[in-house]
């Protein structure tokens, strides 16, 4: 039977920064950036791969963190580890030496969910499903096992997850069904970045309304002439009915924010994002109070960074869109608590995507929490961002607005080898390119 | 005028695992370590230490991320550093790439708290003044220039904390007196960790006692009937007059702490330390709710991730004693805005302490919260724990259960050049040797 043998690291940057690309009111230069592991075992077919996401500087340390957390897989049998990801999760988790590092939050935490995202990874490529099947058909027992409810006891029960999974049950064919014909909604935040110009804002939200989105993301909290101009241009393009949702990426300071965006609600806004500290849950609820009076709901969570704080978000109904994050969250063991604690407080949960490979995840992510979890549709989308997706041997596809229902075995987490080549800091190939044209 | 020239990093680990030293309920084999800088200058007679505490593996980690925020002092002039730490600060708050890393939690952070600490001991070492009065002699204008009141603004703006500091200037002079003279009552958590015998803890709880010590405290967490038993033991020793304490150091769920807590209060108990999850505003709110009915306090914050989780505990008035930790809070210019949102909110602030140095950076936190913010001592209490003092150059004193006002210039944050060299880890001469007794 095949064991784990090797951990490949890999420190994976893209210089995005370069066309504005990812750019908003507090990230303004962001390098698209990956800590990507693979975990090889002496059965050459097999193997897992995962990553978490930054934005540049620190993906070492994060790589750092990895490597010291994964060492504690090699040598293990694939087939147990396949078994029972909680295990191993459980055995990261409880490393109290680094557990003092967080707990369950940073830079450790990042390196969990990249282990772990592997660890999945490798668990559907050996059960040779997509891991939104593997999810999906998992005895409800079996997978709440796998599952973090630790610091939940309040809110959400071992016995209570099972029974909330198994009263789906009867509805997955349909809803499978039904999302390979259609696949699931998603919105576009490719127009919206603070750095475009009105007129590539313009020219891509007509794109996105002619590939069939109902719905545009845009970029605020610069100044606020400029944020109520590229709102009205974005809305006299798209029209009066299509969903309008702006992102402040945690700018403002609480009062601040309820100010700015009470300026800015003429344009008819679905959801203001990110608009103060993502630790703020008070905060939240104070803007949430404001906000809702004009039909705007509050979303946050893609710095959200561990379950005890999505649980406070519910507790305080605090959010209105619940965005989880694949690669902040330490991956299945702790999202899928979070979708049945969203599920149990009416909330939607709708992804944060992007970056590199968020979307790929996600789209493994939402197919989960619609057939297993959360049911009906309405209400609910994940963010699409078209780029870097030529990167991935299996990448996510969009259709007519919608996320396709992922068809090839694992957690579509794999990057193309010449890709690694290419751009592993600080000695791939571009990369070295790039300093002999800045030297020349 | 000098210049900072080199930064010196050490990764300084204790074996203190093998003497059950600071085990509780969570932590069961804490090698209490330093991730360790020194801030070099071209004039030798000057310079600058810091450090973050950890308890061993994931040191390193620190110290890859202080190497990363540290290099962005080489070449600073030092007159321009002392003049505006904040300004420091915010140039490494303000790496927008790093920041995706927390934002303000975990290893970038620590990292911080342990860059900042530095430039704060060479502050005070460039003025020749201990910290604590470099503080309480600054004009308050100018420091709370040096303050990160980010995200903060719903509760302290500036002009309120220059207002508050004002304030309290009349009585500095007296207050320092009283200092002089009584020094700052603290508590010792040394007779109590889990790992110790009956006889070890009723003789240490009576050592306590002769050393004129008002206060014990105890781990909790582990197997209820040793709870119980064990606060029979020190209650029977300190008598029915003295406090006592209990730590569960984060090992319950929000029910379980209530009914656990519930249980012992019979013994008499001042607060319960850490009941669950660090991260749980809403469920500290919950147990203080429950356990202040039979006059029991809720402690927390030695894992308190930023100044808006305290925020947070204060607004949600689920914290009776603001325990903040001197190398998880991001140094002088996070820590003073969670004591003046403290002295707001009417809550005692009695420091985490105890580790590798915590008590001699808490030996001027807890002089600057007294003269220049709080006031008043009554029922302020900070934590000592007589271990690894010896490794200082300028140790903190205690005498009569109380801190000594410390006199020589810095932040006390300098270890023995002798220490580093015997305990800097995997090479140091003391860890060599010890692999040597393992392979022999």
């Amino acid at each position: 039977m095949p064991v784990i043998t090797t951990i490949e690291l890999v420190d994976l940057r893209f210089p995005t920064s370069e066309s504005n690309a990812g750019s908003d009111a507090v990230n303004k230069d962001a390098d698209y950036s990956a800590a990507y592991l693979r975990l090889a075992t002496d059965d050459s077919t097999l193997y897992g791969c995962g990553f978490t996401f930054t934005i540049g500087r620190g993906n070492e340390i994060c790589l750092q963190a990895m490597e010291v957390l994964a060492a504690k897989l090699v040598g293990r049998d694939v087939a147990q580890v396949c078994r029972a990801p909680g295990t191993v999760y459980r055995e990261l988790a409880e490393d109290s030496q680094l557990r003092w590092l967080g707990p369950d939050k940073g830079v450790v935490h990042l390196a969990r969910a990249a282990v772990m995202n592997a660890v999945w990874d490798l668990a559907a490529r050996h059960a040779e499903v997509p891991l939104w099947r593997l999810i999906c058909e998992m005895d409800p027992e079996v997978l709440v096992e796998q599952l973090d409810l630790s610091y939940l006891g309040d809110v959400l029960s071992a016995g209570e997850a099972v029974a909330m999974l198994e009263e789906q049950r009867p509805f997955h064919q349909a809803r499978i069904a039904e999302l390979s014909e259609q696949g699931f909604p998603c919105y576009t935040t490719s127009p919206g970045w603070l750095g475009y110009s009105d007129d590539k804002l313009a020219r891509l939200c007509r794109e996105a309304m002619d590939e069939g989105y109902q719905h545009i993301k845009l970029k605020v909290g610069g100044d606020p002439a400029d944020d109520e101009r590229r709102l009205g241009i974005a809305r006299s393009v798209i029209g009066p009915d299509k969903m309008l949702m702006i992102d402040a990426n945690q700018i403002w300071e609480v009062p601040e924010a309820i100010e700015r965006v009470e300026a800015l609600a003429h344009h008819g806004l679905l959801w203001i994002e990110e608009p103060t500290s993502p630790d703020d849950v008070l905060g939240h609820r104070r803007i949430a109070d404001s906000v809702r009076q004009r039909g705007i709901g509050v979303a946050t969570g893609e710095h959200g960074m561990n379950r005890v704080l999505f649980k406070q978000l519910l507790q305080a109904d605090a959010v209105d869109f619940v965005q989880i994050d694949s690669c902040r969250l330490a991956s299945i063991n702790e999202i899928i608590p979070v979708l049945l604690m969203a599920k149990k407080s009416g909330k939607p949960v709708c992804p944060h995507a992007g970056g590199v490979g968020l979307c790929e995840l996600v789209s493994h992510l939402v197919m989960i929490d619609h057939i297993a979890v959360s049911g009906p549709v309405a209400g609910r989308v994940a963010e699409f961002v078209d780029h870097l997706h030529e990167h991935f041997v299996d990448p996510c596809h969009v259709s007519q607005g919608a996320y396709v229902l992922p068809t090839r075995p694992g957690y579509a987490a794999e990057i193309k080898a010449e890709t690694l080549a290419a751009w592993a800091w600080p000695d791939g190939t571009e990369w070295v390119k790039r300093r002999q044209v800045m030297t020349a």
